[in-house]
């Protein structure tokens, strides 16, 4: 039995979703409402200490932290498979997806936005500009990537989506709320992410299809 | 053939050294002083044109993002394992790496805080008072994982060094330069960090023990 810890705005539970859904996996829904703190109520507390979504529970085992939780199913459910056969595919789709998970997404979570309101005093605009950067510099890394590397295909690598996509999709969803220009500035990911867009694995994980969406 | 571009003090870097010493693979370092603004240099952007430590070349191909870069060696020179065989078991570690990968370390790296002074205007006190703050919380999480788990052993996974040793003791090292009490605050993190600092191959990885410490 598979039940995901999930809120609907979540980029990482976002990438968790995407990947059941590829893998054609059912999974019960626990929403856990972000903004109004329930991931710090005692019964989510019990589940991830960490106070963070998404979390897979998987025949009683509870796993964390959205790439920890691909590779898993990609390795009890290996098909279809996200992750290339190849250690250099596997090693190329794992870097991809580390650009969003490490160098975009936690500098402009909502748990970072607060934080930089309290402690620093920082105004909206000042924060917005700043999520705007750090998605630029990530983004533009990840076109550089697809355009310079010939295992480019349909997908992030080849024609067939990967762990990649998972990350890139919400990364992108994240990137359009801020008002990025995705068309036209990073053209290579602006095609990946229509294809992804076309594929309902894709859009049953989307943000406005989440029972608890606000 | 394996080299490494890397710097003393990045502990992406540092995650890297320390998995090549732990399989006892010989590579040639290639110094890039971050400091210096080395790696936007023309000949470090034909390496990794997202001018970022560390890069792993072998054979001739280029391997960025220093979790990848671990699971491609561990994929390669498969002993000793640095993953655990078990599904589960490989989920915690990544989960574990993911802590300081994710949720310390972007956070608080140089480029942060050059951008945090740049664009906000914020004083050297500011960003180092930031920097505690997400050690904080990141080593927490960490020492919270490991005091519940029970395959918690002599390391973070057991009694043998695995992926998560290798991001542990780099964060631990940027977590003291910030004058965080490790010893009083993280008992379990400050237990493995010693039981690492024991052998060679963590010895051998130290920033200071590069050839291009300042």
């Amino acid at each position: 039995m598979l039940a995901l810890y999930t809120y609907w705005r979540s980029s990482a539970s976002y990438r968790a979703r995407i990947a059941l859904n590829l893998k054609g996996l059912e999974y019960e829904a626990r929403p856990v409402h972000i903004l109004k703190g329930e991931q710090k109520a005692a019964d989510y507390h019990a589940v991830n200490p960490q106070h963070r979504v998404p979390a897979l529970v998987h025949d009683g085992r509870v796993l964390t932290q959205s790439l920890a939780i691909i590779e898993y199913l990609d390795e009890q459910f290996p098909q279809p498979a996200l992750l290339p056969k190849d250690s250099l595919g596997r090693a190329r789709v794992r870097s991809l997806s580390l650009i969003p998970a490490c160098e975009i997404q936690p500098l402009q979570n909502s748990g970072t936005g607060v934080h930089m309101q309290a402690a620093l005093g920082l105004s909206a605009e000042q924060i917005a500009a700043w999520r705007v950067h750090w998605n630029t510099l990530g983004l533009q890394a990840y076109e550089d990537h697809l355009v310079a590397d010939r295992e480019t295909g349909r997908f992030s690598h080849g024609d067939t989506p990967t762990m990649a996509d998972c990350f890139l999709v919400p990364q992108c969803y994240a990137a359009r709320r801020l008002g990025i220009d995705i068309d036209n500035k990073y053209p290579t990911i602006a095609r990946i992410e229509a294809a992804c867009a076309k594929l309902e694995a894709f859009q049953r994980a989307h943000p406005d299809q989440q029972p608890d969406r606000a």
